[in-house]
């Protein structure tokens, strides 16, 4: 199955095409896109649906996995992130492309095999269990190839299940 | 001018379409978008962008007033909230209409006069100001209704700045 990862933000929308099939992994594409903070807030979403739309007509894929959103520290950089999130579940669903979201320790122990590990380690592994050259940049890109993962780890045994039915 | 007031949520999105001109109101409609709990959350947000690129086509606003968002209690359905706003945000930029964001006490000091009236004030002001029979059902219309009187207050003296350049 060919999955989109996707790590949402304002700024920066981290993307990852990966092909999943009899536990083997193809890297198809990932990239990023990025909105210049000079932009009015409603063109950067705009951008972002516009690129997502993009995406999702170039890959053709059988699902969006998408991460969950935990507010911490910045409220308001957190709220303009919600907004680009909106707007990417939108597009998806506008294409229909069924979506799934899942918590950063989720990722984390699909990738690592340990939720609370660190970036670095996120970072490593996605660039192993693709056999890249080197590390996705920015970290936003490989966040999403490592969401695209864990949905091929997890959302995997959920589709058999559904099949098994 | 034509005004569009939004008050943004997932399961309620309340809007209000007045007209300004000459310092007087004219209420031109009003309503909400709503989505039933049972549906998956992509759904309902393509329902409210739907919802929303039929009201800019149907009124054709010369602006859009959003409400500003201020997370307090439920940070969970404020992330809803905020992505039902990226998609409010987004179809107003591709319907080519601005859009002007105000935070509670703006509506509350335009409206009633006093930054921290509560919802009933503010209720009783936007019928009264509008002229309407009786207050506009769900809270969430009356809301919408109150950001768009706001906008004509705020916006308008904005506007008259600009074209005194």
């Amino acid at each position: 199955m060919i999955i989109l990862g996707i790590d949402p933000g304002l700024a920066i929308v981290g993307w990852g095409v990966i092909e999943y099939r009899n536990t083997r992994f193809r890297t198809v594409a990932y990239g990023s896109i990025q909105t210049p903070a000079g932009m009015r807030t409603e063109e950067r979403l705009k951008a972002i649906f516009e690129g997502m739309n993009e995406l999702i007509s170039t890959y053709r894929p059988e699902a969006v996995a998408v991460e969950e959103l935990f507010f911490t520290n910045n409220i308001t950089t957190g709220i303009r992130v919600a907004e680009a999130r909106g707007v990417i579940l939108l597009s998806a669903e506008l294409g229909g492309v069924p979506v799934q979201e899942y918590t950063p320790p989720q990722v984390k122990q699909a990738v690592v095999g340990y939720g609370r590990a660190d970036k670095r380690q996120v970072i490593a592994m996605v660039t192993r269990i693709l056999g890249l050259e080197k590390p996705p940049k920015p970290d936003d890109t490989a966040d999403a190839l490592a969401i695209a993962i864990c949905h091929a780890h997890c959302g995997g045994s959920r589709l058999a299940d559904y099949f098994n039915k």
